[in-house]
């Protein structure tokens, strides 16, 4: 069966609900975070003398503050003041704090660019009589001013802000969208966060790689064909890809 | 009828659903932010000739930053800093904004204290067949971490952690819930968060006030007589309360 005869059937028998991470799969995040720390670097510069002591300060920083702080602007923010006081020993200026400041508020407030593609394929499937919803990890003021911003919220029959994404949390959603998970659909940039955990409650996911991932989310050796998930190269792939599974043809 | 005969009889036809505030209702936290302000104000009080200025410039500066950070500790920990360097006009050391760091990471991590009556009112009412939750506003992660640490978690059908408490907040929360406003009790410390909204929509409150009121949750002149909640003095008092509201009594 084609995934255009399917589509024709209209079935959502096969899946109910398709799910969509927000950061990264819907709108661009990790660009922001990506620039915020050049300027971060910048800013530090004339105090250290091997820029790579600065990555791995700011890694080993927000590691430690991970379970303190969680994800997020906010707790990025609060740990590269915490860097900058750390690998200057104390030289930072209060003028370079405001600086890492106001770089921590551009992080929040700046526009929410859709990734490409996005609306097109929302808008197909919305078109369905499958039910959307966002499973977004984050901070959730932040995240709930994304969706807002994103001109995408009255595609979403749920959206769901969770401070973590594993096999207990998926559980929860799934209940909480009164949907088993043989008719739950994932599409995420994460492996670990988006992926294996609905593999792993018997649901279908998809990996959609985004340009770049933060050291925290990465699954050394992770790959569909292994671990039971699809690999897509582009959000415009999906559609398709919801029918055939939809089918039970992949 | 008396709330021992109304108990006896077991009824939740009246009320179905106790919902709970958890940031001084369940568990204290203003008083973390009262101490915490202090030990600001002491860290400060070299740099500012009238006192008064930090009080208003900290309040000042949450309630601009409040479109940008949303509730909880990490917003407030952003915004001593900020508020730091602007009354020291930059002459604030990095040493002692790693003081305010540390503040702020005390506030994440202290451990839960119940109020008092709490524990034993939120058994007895599990014992009934109504279910109770948690509406809290706030920072997720950090609400997680205080539900978890509270030990009370079990007893909970639900916890929803909201950034805005109000009357589109109450909708869906009950929505979620599946429950009718008539039959939805609940009750926080906050006037304009916990208690005018559900009223607003139908639905039973009652205020109980605690030690402190953060500026921004005040709501002068409300009283209970006049918008149509009940006021306690103790969280002991609500299961005959709920009793009373749920035969019709109050």
């Amino acid at each position: 069966m084609t995934a255009q005869t399917d589509r024709r059937t209209g079935g959502t028998s096969g899946i109910e609900v398709v799910a969509f991470d927000g950061d990264d799969t819907l709108w661009h995040s990790e660009s922001h975070f990506v620039d915020a720390h050049q300027r971060f670097c910048d800013l530090l510069a004339p105090y250290v003398d091997d820029p790579r002591r600065i990555d791995e300060q700011v890694v080993a920083t927000e590691r430690t503050n991970l379970a303190l702080y969680g994800y997020g602007s906010k707790a990025f923010t609060l740990s590269l003041i915490e860097t900058a006081i750390t690998l200057t020993d104390g030289r930072i200026t209060s003028h370079e704090i405001s600086d890492i400041l106001e770089l921590g508020k551009r992080l929040l407030d700046h526009p929410i660019e859709l990734l490409d593609g996005v609306a097109e394929v929302v808008d197909a499937l919305a078109a369905t009589d499958r039910r959307l919803i966002v499973v977004t990890k984050g901070d959730l003021f932040h995240q709930e001013a994304k969706v807002a911003g994103s001109g995408l919220a009255d595609r979403f029959d749920r959206v769901e802000i969770v401070s973590e994404k594993d096999v207990a949390t998926y559980r929860r959603v799934m209940a909480d969208a009164a949907v088993e998970p043989e008719h739950f659909f994932m599409i995420g940039n994460s492996v670990k966060s988006d992926v294996l955990p609905v593999v792993e409650l018997g649901g279908h996911a998809a990996h959609l790689p985004y340009t770049y991932t933060w050291e925290v989310e990465m699954v050394p050796g992770a790959n569909g064909a292994d671990h039971g998930y699809h690999e897509l190269t582009s959000i415009r792939e999906l559609p398709d890809l919801v029918e055939q599974v939809a089918a039970g043809g992949v």
